[in-house]
């Protein structure tokens, strides 16, 4: 494979997101929120770039864009990523993907027929903004959407989400017939910015994902005694605080001791006031990790630390769920393809979890083999309009992507 | 001495307190704040008491009654304590020491005229419910108070303060007149609940109180760097939770290395949300001790420590002074009599500092040589309806300030 021999054009895909930008952002950042008419606005810019390619543009009933290119083989090489972005957004989350996925079909149409079919997806609504439900389009697709659940979500107007998606053609009734666009899926690739610092830290251009974090996110109270901070010496104190602040300390020796993370991000005291020992102490804490068995080990290890806390300070604890999820961890084979086709383009690949969840995510979760590439953030900023990349990093994620999507279709035409 | 030979009879102390609650309170305890109607009812209350008394009655221009009992010298002994209660407070707290101070008025009254002028007085507002200003009375006859930083103080319904206290007669142009109540006071004598839980842990009915505390209250913030849960490794966290933490915990050991107390009461994390590190990490440090050194001590090693925590943590610290008061020693020879009168009556006594103020600190700071008696409170509860004390202590606690008033004017009388 000569790169050179490609009419891949990094460049261009470059000039595009510029070219987006500049049609969807204002002076705070991008303003792509799903299911506005900015992002209505995006949409429309996309489809006039498909103009000129041999594809098939279909809109499926979770509002998910398909482009197909027919190839050989039923069997579909999936390539997704998502226009909408947060309010006062950044100028890549979301939107290289899918222009860099736009690229290389670009590229594979131009070389012909491909040996299978070539599918990229304009997935809906993966951030959530405006009804607080990210990865919207991708878990419709993937069936694990329960639409029940999202009907009567309202927005800062008092919007229901039923009513908003309807005006864009979207029947919650029907929403999961979306599961049909992945009845022929053989692969997913996704590029997306790291929106984390490691990259940067090791000054690497391009990553390779191992798979999304399993997370395990909790509220723990505890409750001692409220008392006067003067009149009360210290061995007669049952200081919430104090067995937060244990835990708190305690929590990150356990994240590195398993290679997770773990973050306590709120604290709450009551009564709160400068005079009173802390009678109450509410904090959250979120933990996360790649492999099943050490997230739950790292919560299993949280629990007792926070009970021998509780009984060092004389204090009570409650643990109580808000949410969790498990590791989806991402196709092997896949991985070493990327790998291969980061080394090609940087020199040096390096495999890393993924925090945040992405909609390839939701993709693996329905069985399709799935890999991502993530791409430097400078100072791991995203979600801001300060989130950057260097634009020699953002040609070399196309090429990445280009590389790693001739290396699938290979690899599935190898299984045909 | 022969306690039997005296006409003091706690019990009527007791049944009075009982009187005063059920005249006073409603389901939610105490209401007798002062500027209130309800104050003005219990004063009055008061006032009837005193009428078979051979006593002189007065309001000072600062509001607090004074009741003069003349001795054969305009030397004063003057017995303090405060009918002024917080909302919904307890049956004791302030009450208790003008009651005990009725009683043992009368026992010495009834022995005839005393050697040394004796004056018991109901300072005005000592719980400063109200306006936020506590201390009010005693410290405009302490000359402490700057009348024009309370002026426009406000209640919750937006009265001036200024206004409020001139229906009960108080001009705060002339309020610093009522310095002149101490020119003649030659010893102070309070006793008070102790609002703490030493004596009851002691299994002690009274102690003798060395002082008030110093004061030292600062607000302090550190600030690193909000960061996703998810996708930020443990060791490129700027996390300014952690910081705080390790202050919290480290504040504790200071107290206890240096014999006094430490309270982080309030924390507040910014953003404070489940999936971000914390950024910014707002605490109130309180910090108590009775010997000033020391106190100093307290401060500096917790600046030092919160230096040495914000470079392991990567964050920045900045400092803030809310307020600050020195310690106020009771007086040497008043504490050696106090320990008497408690050890006669209880069998023994114990020596603590007092981590509330009350208005003995004020009158000590205008030189006057000051002395408290505490007994002990259930559970170290008060201002709240739960506060408590066994009867049988009260009726000792009454008998101790008694006695440490005749050891007092036994004092006074060999200065002369």
């Amino acid at each position: 494979m000569q790169p050179t021999s490609y009419p891949l054009n990094p460049q261009r895909t470059i000039d595009e997101l510029k070219e987006l930008r500049a049609l969807t952002s204002n002076e705070d950042g991008a303003q792509r929120v799903a299911f506005t008419e900015t992002w209505a606005k995006a949409r429309a810019w996309f489809r006039e770039k498909l103009a000129d390619l041999p594809v098939e543009v279909e809109t499926d009933a979770a509002a998910n864009v398909w482009v197909t290119l027919r190839g050989r083989s039923d069997r579909e090489m999936l390539i997704g990523g998502h226009l909408d972005s947060v309010p006062n957004g950044g100028w890549l989350d979301g939107c290289l993907n899918v222009l860099a996925g736009l690229e290389t079909l670009r590229r594979i149409a131009a070389q012909g027929t491909p040996p299978v079919t070539v599918r990229l997806v304009d997935w809906a609504d993966e951030e959530g903004a405006r009804f607080g439900r990210s990865l919207f389009g991708s878990s419709a697709a993937s069936g694990t959407m329960n639409p029940d659940e999202l009907r009567d979500l309202t927005d800062r107007y008092g919007t229901r989400l039923e009513d908003a998606v309807r005006e864009y053609g979207v029947d919650m009734d029907r929403i999961l017939d979306a599961r049909q666009q992945l009845k022929n899926a053989a692969a997913y690739l996704e590029l997306h910015i790291e929106q984390g610092p490691v990259l940067e830290s090791m000054n690497l251009p391009l990553g390779v994902v191992l798979g999304t974090f399993g997370v395990e996110r909790h509220s723990i109270t505890f409750t001692g005694q409220s008392a006067h901070a003067g009149s009360t010496p210290m061995d007669h104190r049952r200081d919430a605080f104090g067995a937060a602040a244990k835990l708190g300390l305690e929590i990150r020796e356990i994240a590195k001791r398993h290679g997770g993370v773990c973050t306590v991000g709120r604290v709450v005291t009551k009564p709160g006031i400068v005079t009173a020992v802390v009678g109450q102490c509410d904090i959250t804490l979120d933990q996360r990790h790649l492999d099943a068995d050490a997230l739950a080990r790292m919560l299993q290890e949280a629990k007792d630390a926070s009970q021998r806390f509780a009984e060092e300070e004389k204090v009570s604890v409650e643990w109580s769920k808000l949410w969790q999820i498990h590791p989806i961890p991402f196709h092997p084979t896949l991985i070493e393809l990327a790998d291969e086709a980061v080394t090609e383009v940087a020199g040096v690949s390096h495999r890393l979890p993924s925090g945040p969840l992405h909609d390839a995510a939701e993709v693996a979760r329905a069985g399709v083999p799935t890999i991502m590439l993530f791409v430097q953030s400078l100072r791991g900023l995203s979600h801001a309009k300060e989130e950057d990349t260097k634009e020699e990093h953002l040609a070399m994620a196309v090429q990445a992507l280009d590389r790693l999507a001739s290396k699938t279709m290979a690899w599935l035409e190898s299984q045909a």
